[in-house]
């Protein structure tokens, strides 16, 4: 049914969409065999588009031109695909025990490389992008991210952080790149200073909402639902913001400690789970993810009146309501 | 002695090159501890600096305003480094016997990333740019940087390859980066199309001979020099220029293709450079860099007289001929 919404909002943009598959496809093509495969790959398995999506809801407020478009929304994307093949990198399911398979190095080389091809690519994109501005904000977008990764790396496994620590990350890790997306849509439209500010907002306050509501299911959503296991970012010591809130609790709190010294039963993560969605910490996530959502719809009635503007507020709604 | 002759040749850019290295250091500085450790350390442990030289020496041909030229010479430089950081991923010291230990995946993790973050920083440092020729001359040459990449683990341990296949590798593992750093520095300070044509082929044949003398060094050096056993190119399955000449002697032969299929004794490793050392492997390789070399001279022939030209021949010469 989610699947479902989404395709309702993707209808009025098909076409748009089928030209920025194409280019992708396109910008990933080369003469090697292995980046070929990993490529093709990458893209069958298909993912939401949903930053293009962002940058041509965007780009209605100006001149929309799917060919100047087209230039900043391909460059998004691969930067998210870039990402998205760099997390995947020594993480994999074929580390086991700390013990890494040979064939697991040869892929990890491998994928690094791919993931490096993919930001180059994004960038050889980008050089048919004539608006100085546009450059800053895409430059600037990539810089954020890669200093959002390691700053995550570098908050692993500390208790002692604060909302801010937490809000400062998920910013860098996820909102930073539909904010982009939103205001890259505006600025290759040409549309006015105005419409470029609200538009980055927006997106900044539904990217943040987004992933509050993500990290509020990794608790609360089934193993199925997560295709891994409730809880996995905390074992994997990524403290979020339920997590930030259940450590307040007096009774919660030792089993979070606990969860980051080191591995835990399985029992012991059925209990974890059980008491964290029976505190106040889901709710209490849930509500900051709603003012960010709130904040989002805010900027929306900023917005010039467009029938696109109904767009936003669904997708806007899609994304910080989501139930897995 | 080696690194005086080069002291030498850098004399008369002194100045102009403590302008990068100081752009660099900012360049690299971000709100993360890690990153910084990161990059201090990169910094510090300095590297030649050849290709910011190459612009340099390349934007004399032009309108010499260091101002102009440092923002192609520092995302240049910011490249090489972002490489390096990501050749070390994986196959660093710590990992034995296909074992990792966590701290070394942590630090492979935080490798990448930092890797990911120069090159960001390269891209938004060319935002600077004006000039939409050097964009794409170094989108390029990133692209082809990261294909090299993937195709070097594509061809290891693949015996049946010509020489063409081993050109085409270290053209774009080596080549590339050196023959755009002359082009951008002719590129950035106004150079005739002559000129930036030349000196983007220069910088190519400097590369190929570069890179050879490199793969023959890796043969005919002692550990010490290398810092690395001897021979350690074919122990990872790279098979280089002497090693294609050696795999056409009868004897040698069974040897490499030992060293390929999976670890050797030192013996073994001792018999094969004193078989390798004694062939005409290493002498047929070095017959091909010093054409390459030659042909990086008549490129010097034909760019207008200039004092410069001078300095072009002795880096030529210094880096197609060093011992070491």
């Amino acid at each position: 049914m989610e699947k479902m919404k989404l395709k309702m909002l993707y209808s009025g943009m098909k076409s748009e969409i089928d030209i920025i598959e194409k280019e992708l496809e396109t910008a990933l093509n080369s003469s090697s065999h292995f980046l070929n495969e990993a490529s093709l790959h990458l893209l069958k398995a298909g993912g939401k588009r949903i930053r293009p999506v962002f940058v041509l809801l965007a780009a209605k407020f100006g001149q929309y031109d799917i060919q100047q478009i087209k230039n900043v929304a391909v460059p998004l994307e691969l930067i998210h695909m870039a990402s998205l093949v760099h997390d995947d990198v020594i993480d994999n399911a074929e580390l086991r025990r700390g013990r890494e398979t040979v064939k697991a190095q040869y892929n990890n080389r491998v994928a690094m490389y791919a993931g490096d091809f993919i930001f180059a690519k994004a960038l050889e994109y980008m050089t048919q992008i004539k608006k100085q501005q546009a450059h800053q904000v895409l430059s600037n977008t990539m810089v954020e991210i890669c200093v959002g990764e390691i700053i995550q790396i570098e908050d692993k496994q500390v208790l002692k952080q604060n909302l801010r620590d937490y809000f400062r990350r998920i910013k860098r890790k996820t909102a930073v790149l539909i904010s982009s997306s939103c205001e890259l849509g505006a600025i290759a439209s040409g549309a006015s200073p105005e419409v470029v500010r609200h538009m980055r907002r927006f997106g900044y306050y539904v990217g943040m909402s987004f992933q509050i509501i993500d990290d509020i299911l990794d608790f609360t959503a089934t193993d199925k639902q997560l295709g891994k296991p409730a809880g996995s970012d905390l074992m994997q010591g990524n403290v979020t913001l339920p997590a930030l809130y259940a450590l307040e609790d007096d009774q919660i709190r030792p089993m979070i400690e606990k969860v980051i010294e080191g591995p835990i039963t399985e029992g012991e993560r059925q209990q974890l789970l059980k008491a964290i969605r029976k505190s106040d910490a889901i709710q209490k996530a849930n509500h900051i993810s709603d003012l960010y959502l709130q904040k989002a719809l805010k900027e929306v009635d900023k917005l010039p009146n467009h029938p696109v503007n109904k767009s936003l507020v669904d997708i806007a709604n899609f994304m910080g309501k989501r139930k897995f």
